[in-house]
């Protein structure tokens, strides 16, 4: 491997994305030298037992000490704190980055809790899995995948080589990397991200509670509908927490809107207008064949991929 | 293949499942003769050059006839209205079936239709992709899933033989068969089916309809989240209306419930009360682990799966 593009990474958070940074940065070689920390000792001892990083450190300003380039992977809420926590043992001249979510508040804290002397560039892989923790993770996580970075309005000089270097990182872990501002990101990740999370955790909560429909027979008799929702509402308590406490407002917009168009088809069900619903789902599902054809998705039966049940 | 369950099958309607139920039958020597029809011809032609059956005939009455087991595989609406028009056809002892999503008024309509000496004997094969269509069939797609019967309160002699002989056939399909009454049917896939079909059309809607996103955008920056919900809104729109009209009750008050929980959500959203969004979320995520650790779907990543993207 010639010339990484960072010589020396750390990675704070150690779960699903943290680890999937490393070992990716790692199969890649994207990274000449990984240093990892979690605040959760018997998640840094896992990582050593699982050698993904070349050091493993004790305490976050040694974790970051002499690192160019700085990923903050802890839930969103705690990435502001975690970056106050390390700033110590920033080196000048450092990128520090983060994989939250969330952009808006969390670029504000990240900026608030860094020096000057280093180049704040926040950013969002738009990959997961409903796993968490650090055995999760795995390389070809970002690969294909979008990552979105949110640089600030700044007025350092080498901003733009610092968001530049942290671009052909992200690109060399075999993202594609987009550009955007950071409140254009959540009104868009609201959409395409928080309301699908936050209906599905709903939609099971809600079955959950039924009392003449045994909990067993809900998942006994669920094919492809209410399955995708289960393995949605599995996701990461704490960060999805975070998201909707942080992203509060592009979300209830959202969903706001969200909720006029179910009370319309609500009414269109009660009254029996057939023409109604029929138009709106083919006007979904022309959407859907849109995305096959421009070939972002394969055209497969894909429901027919939970077929290992019972 | 020795003694077949089914003499000779009828299929009458032609996309997704009924050509499946054709695939399966020969596949698993089901049926010794299998007889089709679909109300329209090019789906009629279609089907007679992908051989699925021995007989694809132009009239309803003629494809029924000397049939000892006749499946309805149209669109819930028009499937009493299809028994209607085969019935002249029927051969005494027949067992007169379905696949509709729907059994509560669906059922009574067959059994309006149908004559008295004929067995009616309503399933539900919970199984199906967002593909429709004679071509979007396959062997395989009841194997290992549920079919449910709903047998009718009847007094005729030899009604039980014919309920199993129908959970034969479906058996041999390769399905599991569980017996209900129509009425919880109706509640319990209302909750596992119904709902989350709604609610992913709606979203689709309402994500189609945003002024400050493009559409473009929505696609481009979906991972697991909308990606999913577009699948699930791609589904049969004709099917899925009648889904919606015929079992509008269950359907309605499953809805409400819905509502009521995602309006505390949403104020929990609003308050900043964080505490009741990680109980609500830690709780779905138990369900889907108790999901994977009854063995009814594999824990791997799935979402994975989708990164053959973009």
């Amino acid at each position: 491997m010639t010339n990484p593009i960072i010589e020396r990474l750390a990675v704070i958070g150690c779960g699903l994305i943290g680890t999937s940074v490393m070992r990716a940065a790692r199969a890649k070689g994207a990274a000449a030298q990984i240093v990892a920390y979690d605040a959760n000792p018997i998640v840094r001892e896992r990582v050593r037992e699982l050698g993904m990083a070349d050091l493993v450190a004790e305490e976050p300003v040694a974790a970051v000490q002499g690192a160019d380039l700085i990923i903050f992977a802890t839930p969103p809420a705690a990435i502001g704190p975690a970056v106050q926590a390390a700033a110590a043992g920033f080196k000048s001249g450092a990128i520090i980055s983060d994989v939250g979510s969330v952009k808006g508040v969390v670029s504000d804290a990240m900026a608030a809790a860094a020096p000057d002397s280093v180049f704040v560039v926040p950013g969002h892989p738009i990959a997961g899995t409903e796993q968490s923790g650090p055995d999760a993770g795995f390389a070809a996580l970002f690969e294909g995948r979008w990552t979105i970075l949110c640089p600030r309005p700044s007025e350092q000089a080498g901003y733009q080589d610092a968001v530049e270097r942290l671009s052909a990182f992200w690109t060399q872990l075999g993202a594609l990397v987009e550009l955007m501002d950071a409140a254009h990101h959540d009104r868009v990740l609201a959409v395409t991200s928080h309301l699908p999370h936050l209906i599905a955790y709903n939609i099971v909560g809600t079955a959950a509670d039924l009392e003449q429909v045994a909990e067993g027979e809900v998942m006994k008799f669920s094919a492809g509908g209410f399955r995708y929702f289960t393995r949605i509402a599995a996701s990461d308590p704490i960060m999805w927490r975070d998201v909707f406490l942080l992203n509060k407002d592009a979300v209830l917009e959202i969903l706001g809107r969200f909720n006029e168009d179910l009370q319309a088809l609500s009414r269109a069900i009660r009254w029996g207008e057939g023409d109604k619903l029929e138009a709106l789902f083919t006007r979904t599902r022309a959407i859907r064949r849109g995305i096959v054809a421009a070939g972002q998705e394969s055209a497969e039966p894909n429901f027919g991929r939970d077929r290992k049940t019972p």
